[in-house]
């Protein structure tokens, strides 16, 4: 893949400067993502699911998500007869065709993946790595050969910006402490290499934001963007956000139990049931890192409706459905004279296709909000997000409003801002 | 039950003087209404169900609602045997606890109701009529009978003010005309007696706002408040609203249609199937009157996406169900790389003890409306609607917020409304 | 069939002969059968629910429901303040007419119920336990406890036949070892005291198979009727059968998954969620006492199907639901050419409503089974259980098949069988 | 694909001598019965869907199906860009990956379709025609025309059997009158050229039997195995069987209502709603032709619970589903003590894949039929119809059982009865 070039055959073209750095990018979010751009890229299909494609953003200069320059890293090893077929394969719900005429950019995205690190991360996930991923070295050093890497990628495509964006695996919830809600203290900690209260993605989101990049937090990983975190953002001007990527049941809750509210109806009880047979869905097997995903999607509900009913949020491996997430959700209310009523849905999504457009949106809002200047938490993509950090709304509607209330504002303030160019 | 009694307990006692004139008094919604009232005046149970009851509505100081005095008439005979059991039965959800402490003033209720009329309400609606009710007379007399009962109503009960709501069932659509766009036009149809531009609705409508009273169109019947109504509504200073109750099946899909638009999701397909027992279902299963309301219905979809899928609404009507409506919705919907994926929901709903608290929420927000000198349409009530008249919004969160801003503004200007008094 | 004295008041009155001794008498399905028993002598209901009550048996001479007399004992403290209301309020969906009218003969039947042992339950179910029951003895002189109260009832009710019914709620699983394998040491264990060997429905089974009495396990306790029981049943001349009632999700399963096999249809994965809010659920939320009930379950899908697809059954308490048991099941299959489709299913059941027929079923045709002097399990009531002991079909269909045929036989041989009388 | 190998591997070398004409050949279901046959020829895929391929047949001499000679005819033009890519395209579920090896072999099959005659069919069948194949003629001559193409058929590919199967769309249905019951009737309507009293698929049946070939019904259309035709194949010593293939909903439902009888509850509603989106929809959008298919699918219920619960199905077309038919039935239930309950299912089924396989199995077994000398109806077949011809029997499970009883005795009587062999 080159990057002084269109995607597009022949003609002149302006350098292409917008790159992102994705861990995990052998999973099956990064390779949609990757898919999508690519497939993007050659006029294979349109941007559907991406909401800073729509009329909302007309006129906004974000960059081209056709241009994007892709690269990341990985703990699993890059064989490709074990991780390519699972990858891409027919389970995914692209077309075949599609598929097809992708093949080989989608084998140099792969080929450019590095081997990641994964310290700290839970069983599950190390039992994933690669021999070599695990090495014995200080945090410090860890985050110095992240560093490198970053800037590696970003020099050599030449970009101008790279937005970091962790689609890892769910680690195992980190235990918070003073020492990740004071930047000072967490210096020391990384100083005095207590790599017991850090994980692996602490270390990416702590390079990320030391090597100048905007970095997303797509996975539930509470290590990652902690208030110390935050801090480093705020004070290194780097726009950053998370956490967990908001696509399937989460989705649907947000949307659906404001209606509740609206109606002062009382939600006795609301059980939600989610089935799927991906990565995600082993690695959730484990309950250490089944933990990390159901704070975030439990926490949603008694937010919006402001009480707590009775709730629960389960999560089981079914290989057969691969990446169709399969979702029950039973709500049982209570309406007026005590009349009792449910009502329960079913949501059969193909969860990295629901995934990878968000990612496309954050990278090119988040390489945005960089270049107009903004610094530490990105409120304004709270609807990306189950558990958006620092946003007390839970609503899907209301979030929805500030990335629109945010996109208005852009655009009267158009003429201000201008896209990176290069001579 | 009394009718002087405290807006709050403790300091001066004031009169309460708000009623309500219901249309299809003796139906399902319209006599849970009066059970709802009832039983909040003897404390048997909460406000569950009502928007305004809740801190939203803080410190506005709306009527009453255990202190309303209820009213109406209906086409059909009060043969308490004919009548009585189906209205509030088992199958309502009530609690026997409570129909039973409620049974003297609902027995005085029902014997309060007068019969009402039915002129060109469909061959479903008339065939429920007691012989009486089918006058042979002129429009301008009919007109001058209801505007007789609403002011005896008001004068022996000494209310201030009494809103008109129309509960009954749904007559088929009129055929809007330019008499219909022009209160000219329209004044001259009812002096020509033209009996065939208007329906029992349209009489109702004319004669209550006429008669100085809000006037609420809870049916999708459309031969309420068409412009010309609204015209009248406005010179004569008097607040409308309508159409159609939104309280199941489409109260959902305009809560979670936005959603497909906040991700850019493309919504191929939307199939709706609902089933009931009722009255209700029984008028809809004639083909004219179903007519009314799936158009009310199936608007809602294209309004909110912008675009129309292909899209049914069906309703069927299943006798053991009685009050229970259950509907199923199927989403059929393409995203990204165009993967197809699916949502559907199952809504088990008790429609009447749905409809009930917004009709008591609307009873107080159009009295107030009326005291604090508004005219015309009230947009703020969109939420409550399927097809709100004169509103452009169909997405419940846009609707709700409507709600929301005019309940603040409200709140900031309250100390120039002062509650009705009577020395 | 009148062959014996009526609930009913005055009047000359014959002797009644069978009785059911119910353990856990005061749990949700006991007082369910006491109350459809009453209910059916006054004339408030019918026999819907019953298969014993169709023209299947006509013209065999099973006991007269009606006049079934019942008693038995539970672990829980009789006071009605703390039982009685949520034994049989609204949840139960049992009509408020019908407990109206059997108020008084069910405080009868609640007076008459004796303290029960929960010896070696597990703690979710000593927990209920009034302190009283928890009595240090002997294993022996428990067994002699209960044999002296079951022969009281049947002596002081002047009952021909007594059938012990387990209702209690589930045990943990017991580990069967060689001891309940061979009645010979089984015999030993009660001789030594061996408390940790047995469970509470250990010792109700052995008593009641001692005194002479038919006996059923409802539950899916194995502590039950382990094979060492079988084997002192068919030693005593008892029929006995077992184990765990088959009302709701599991029944439709067996109903559903040999369509699956008719077809060649290769099912990838099946997965059942249930959500209910009564005891049961309650107990159920105790993983111990879980254990059982998801064995039972389990194991009815690679029995039918002939192979173990993935499949999970999960059980979670959702108290608003109350005794509505609403169950999720998934399905994912493959048919020709690798075709992936898929089947859910949602039940909303009353599982006391419906577990109470089939109890009244089996105490008719074990009673009827002991008077034909048949001995050991009853293969024929497969049908009513989840995991039928000894019976090796599982598909619901075959089983009833067994049934049907047994009832065929009997209307063949009915010249043969005469009910028992008294002088 | 090539016509002369063994049935089975080593030994002697038997030709293969068994062929199906498809009428609808250019169909979703025929084109996937050739996709399959195909596919299992060059051991693509396995026999998944189909009974005959079980353990139940084992030993049952029944013909290879990878051997099978498929031919047909169509009314629709074979225009490969008109009807190829819908025929098997993404939406059928068949994996890509056997698509394309196939493609070839499917090519040759579809050149190898005749055109077909659509007579008095109805409208919305008659439009899908090739201008050519409304000819002006008399019955007679196109029965004659029919007979001579099977022939041709049977002689040039050299077989000695050819089942006849009707696989086209539906027809409305058929006003049974006296001459639908009497053969001699029948021949003089054919004689009179009465082309009112017939349609297509009375010809192909008729022409099927005189010309020596088993025929089966697949479709609801009634007009193809009334009794006069009926008579005809017991007179002709051929096998028949219809009407109706059970794939979807009915097959579900046949499977599930006997397990309400089971436990003697009552089925207040059973409501069914279809959605789908392949030609069979867009066909059955015309209330003539749904007509037919509403008869057979409701039919089912009723039968087999001996009662008429208020059901109706409903189907409606849904173009962006394609060939996943979709299904929501919903049966509310009463239970003991009048408690009412409720089930729902949602089917999500390919219904080409499903009917493919049964198709095949039934050509399998109408040929071996024929070979041991069996005459007229096929009651053995009854499980694999919505509406098997003069079978009281409607319940899946006993369905079912009439075929394994079938096979049995096949089995026990092997010895007797020898395949076809050729010099």
């Amino acid at each position: 893949m080159q990057r002084s070039k269109t995607w597009r055959e022949g003609g002149l073209t302006l350098k292409n400067s917008t790159g992102a750095y994705l861990i995990g990018a052998l999973g099956s979010i990064a390779t949609t993502v990757a898919a999508g751009t690519i497939a993007l890229g050659k006029g294979l299909t349109d941007t559907t699911g991406m909401i800073t494609s729509t009329p909302l953003f007309e006129g906004v200069d974000l960059a081209d998500t056709a241009q994007l320059v892709l690269g990341g890293c990985d703990i699993r090893k890059r064989t490709p007869s074990r991780t390519a077929p699972p990858l891409l394969g027919e389970a995914t719900g692209i077309s075949p065709r599609i598929l097809e005429a992708i093949k080989r950019e989608m084998a140099q995205y792969r080929a450019g993946v590095q081997t990641g690190i994964a310290s700290n991360c839970g069983e599950a996930i190390e039992s994933l790595c690669a021999g070599s991923s695990r090495r014995k070295t200080t945090l410090r050093n860890e985050i110095k050969t992240i560093r490198n890497r970053i800037r590696k990628f970003r020099e050599s495509r030449e970009l101008d910006t790279v937005v970091v964006v962790n689609l890892a695996s769910t680690e195992p919830p980190l235990e918070l402490e003073a020492c990740h809600h004071d930047l000072g203290m967490l210096e020391q900690i990384l100083d005095d290499n207590g790599s017991q209260k850090v994980r692996a993605s602490t270390l990416y989101a702590y390079a990320a934001i030391r090597e100048g990049c905007p970095y997303i937090n797509f996975t539930p990983s509470n290590a990652a963007l902690f208030p110390a975190m935050a801090e480093l953002a705020q004070s290194c001007q780097i726009p950053v956000m998370g956490d967990d990527g908001k696509t399937g049941e989460t989705l649907v809750k947000s949307a659906l139990a404001p209606m509740f509210t609206y109606r002062n109806l009382d939600v006795m009880s609301w059980m939600g049931f989610n089935i799927l047979g991906n990565m995600d869905g082993q690695v959730l097997d484990n309950p250490g890192n089944l933990e990390s995903k159901i704070r975030t999607k439990d926490r949603v509900l008694s937010k919006i409706l402001g009480y707590s009913p009775h709730s629960k949020v389960k999560i089981d491996y079914v290989p057969s459905l691969g990446d169709r997430k399969t979702a029950w959700d039973f709500i049982h209310f209570r309406g007026f004279l005590g009349a009792e009523m449910s009502m329960q849905f079913v949501w059969q999504g193909l969860d990295s296709l629901l995934a990878a457009p968000l990612v496309l949106d954050m990278i090119r809002l988040a390489e945005f909000s960089k270049r107009r200047g903004e610094a530490g938490l990105m409120p304004q993509l709270a609807s990306f997000f189950k558990a958006p950090i620092g946003v007390a709304t839970h609503g899907l509607p209301e979030q929805f409003r500030m990335l629109a209330d945010y996109a208005e504002k852009l655009q009267q303030a158009q003429g201000l801002v201008s896209p990176p160019r290069r001579p």
